[in-house]
């Protein structure tokens, strides 16, 4: 209810709508913390209304604490209950956070005449981007368990053993301890796939000597973590090294640099510096990071051309990489939280290419 | 290849479009086997064009044969790449198959006077409705590993388990023998959880003597399975075993109802009627199936206002529950093969509430 109190002073007050419709899917568990839920209907100073199709009802009902409930039968056009809830409470201006283009058509026809539609996506992102204690303490539990992945990584990796294989134990080690399914598909990304930043997780077989990228995350409560470590089977070569020891740089020199009222773009570039200056900088072939929470990518966006600046309570990753086509590549992520005073890892554990 | 050349049949002969625009990333996978790329721009004749962001942009290199891989760079407007292509390309009329509207206001902007654009987001997923031969035998593998899944359920479920203990052991099992990730989030959900169709996976302990609802699905190579059994510890009560026969029922008749040129109307009334005559009609609270594929809903849809026949090829779920609130609920669920003569379950294994 505090959220929406917030969301009411950005979109009432100063955008001058008087309701707020909300479809983003995270967007409405960040306010009812109700899944499986259609819409969110905000209005200026009534009861929100969640709607619902039959399959979904009952738990809404239970789940959705001081919201009305409205349930959408099959057949019924959620756009048309939608516009005709919103002429009754006589909203005027209305704010909408994400919609596809044809629903879009359907519901300027539907409210024609009566409610002004206009498109704000950024609202609740942006207040979501900064994390309340609530938030924080449940990215934290999200991020123990990726940390315990990871370990476990560490301990399973052997050569000879398919990529996903290695995800299993994974998977497996962080679900046991009580996450909620994976932040995103585990990557295990091995010899010539570690050089793709996407690198996926195949039957291929894990080889003595090449680089594994493994990227990683867990859930708890639907907040999401997000941890890489690149790995080597053996004795890793020089080369692998000298760009473990390049990337490891940058990731420090940027988690040095995160602090409130730092912009977004001045953190990406500490850790780019690095890796420019060593001489792959095109190499880095990404932005520094991305927020994390709800989504898994989310505001803020830390790399060149990001406008935004770091707030206390915004969570990041802290993830540069050099990626060596033919060859392989390192990345090497941390989840962070940006605090008045500087940054704290939420990820933990290991950053060496193999057992320390 | 051969399903570009279906697309432009149905787009470029019958629509009189001049090209295809793909957003929608299950679509992009359908015609492309890339992941992480942005857009697909398919001409009426020319090579069709693959768009994709710096961080995917090698991999799209690597795996997209036969295609041009466009890269976008930072700061570069997604849009006005493709406005500009479709115009050398002398692209007149141009379908979409989906697109915020957001993005679409902007590619109007940049196309205006030169490309006409029409949403037209049936024509893909009308297609993928129907498998062919390599799409099926991977589903068929994402039915095994789901069928292992349920396996192991029923040998690990026991009282005193957290529910996603046992979605630890479903998915370990499952991802050890090759599934990439899962299909959707597992659901466990006992006692009174069950009595939601998506009553989740918690931290809450199984008990004995309560009904306890397992949907879970694999992934194989992008293609998903689907399929829910409902167990008991112990020994299930008469009420139990009374609404277990009914929807075991329901799911029978459904599923000798399934045949091409049959209304997906029909074998959800089919599988309706059993629960209706019993006096569970209002608590079967969802249409009967959906379509498996790439996702794991797509068309088409069982229920009682669908429009469409069944065709030999597709895959689709029969899955009727009765919910009780308060008491707990039952579903029982498969993924089938739709074929010339009947239908064929692609998941299997028991279907009782306890071992048999």
């Amino acid at each position: 209810m505090q959220r929406m109190a917030r969301l009411r002073q950005v979109a009432f007050e100063k955008a001058k709508f008087d309701g707020y419709l909300v479809f983003n899917p995270s967007n409405q568990i960040y306010f009812t913390g109700v899944p499986g839920t259609s819409a969110l209907l905000i209005p200026n100073d009534d009861e929100a209304t969640i709607y619902v199709y039959s399959v979904n009802y009952e738990q809404a009902r239970a789940e959705g604490k001081g919201f009305r409930v409205e349930q959408v039968k099959r057949g019924e056009d959620l756009m048309e209950k939608i516009a005709r809830q919103a002429q009754e409470l006589g909203t005027k201006n209305l704010g909408v956070d994400a919609l596809g283009a044809e629903s879009w058509r359907n519901l300027t026809k539907q409210t024609r005449g009566k409610t002004r539609l206009k498109l704000k996506p950024d609202f609740v992102t942006q207040l979501r981007a900064v994390k309340d204690e609530k938030e924080i303490a449940l990215i934290r539990n999200a991020c123990e368990l990726a940390s315990l992945g990871m370990k476990t990584a560490y301990e399973v990796l052997s050569s000879g053993l398919k990529e996903y294989e290695v995800a299993a134990e994974i998977e497996y080690a962080m679900r046991k301890h009580g996450s909620y399914g994976t932040a995103f598909d585990t990557a295990v990304s091995s010899g010539p796939a570690s050089a793709f930043p996407h690198g996926g997780c195949t039957d291929r077989k894990i080889r003595s000597g090449e680089l594994v990228v493994i990227d990683l995350g867990a859930v708890y409560k639907f907040y999401r973590s997000d941890m890489t470590r690149t790995l080597v089977v053996g004795k890793p070569s020089e080369k692998q090294q000298k760009i473990q020891a390049i990337v490891r740089k940058a990731q420090q020199k940027a988690f040095e640099a995160l602090r409130q009222n730092v912009a977004a773009k001045d953190v990406d570039g500490a850790g780019r510096k690095v890796i420019e200056e060593a001489g792959y900088g095109e190499n880095f072939v990404h932005g520094l990071g991305h927020g994390v929470g709800l989504d898994i990518h989310e505001p803020p966006t830390l790399n060149t051309v990001s406008k935004e600046k770091l707030q206390a309570g915004n969570v990041v990753t802290d993830e540069p990489g050099v990626y060596l086509v033919g060859y392989g590549g390192v990345r090497i992520e941390d989840t962070v939280l940006v605090t008045k005073a500087g940054a704290e890892k939420l990820t933990i554990g290991h950053y060496g290419l193999g057992k320390e």
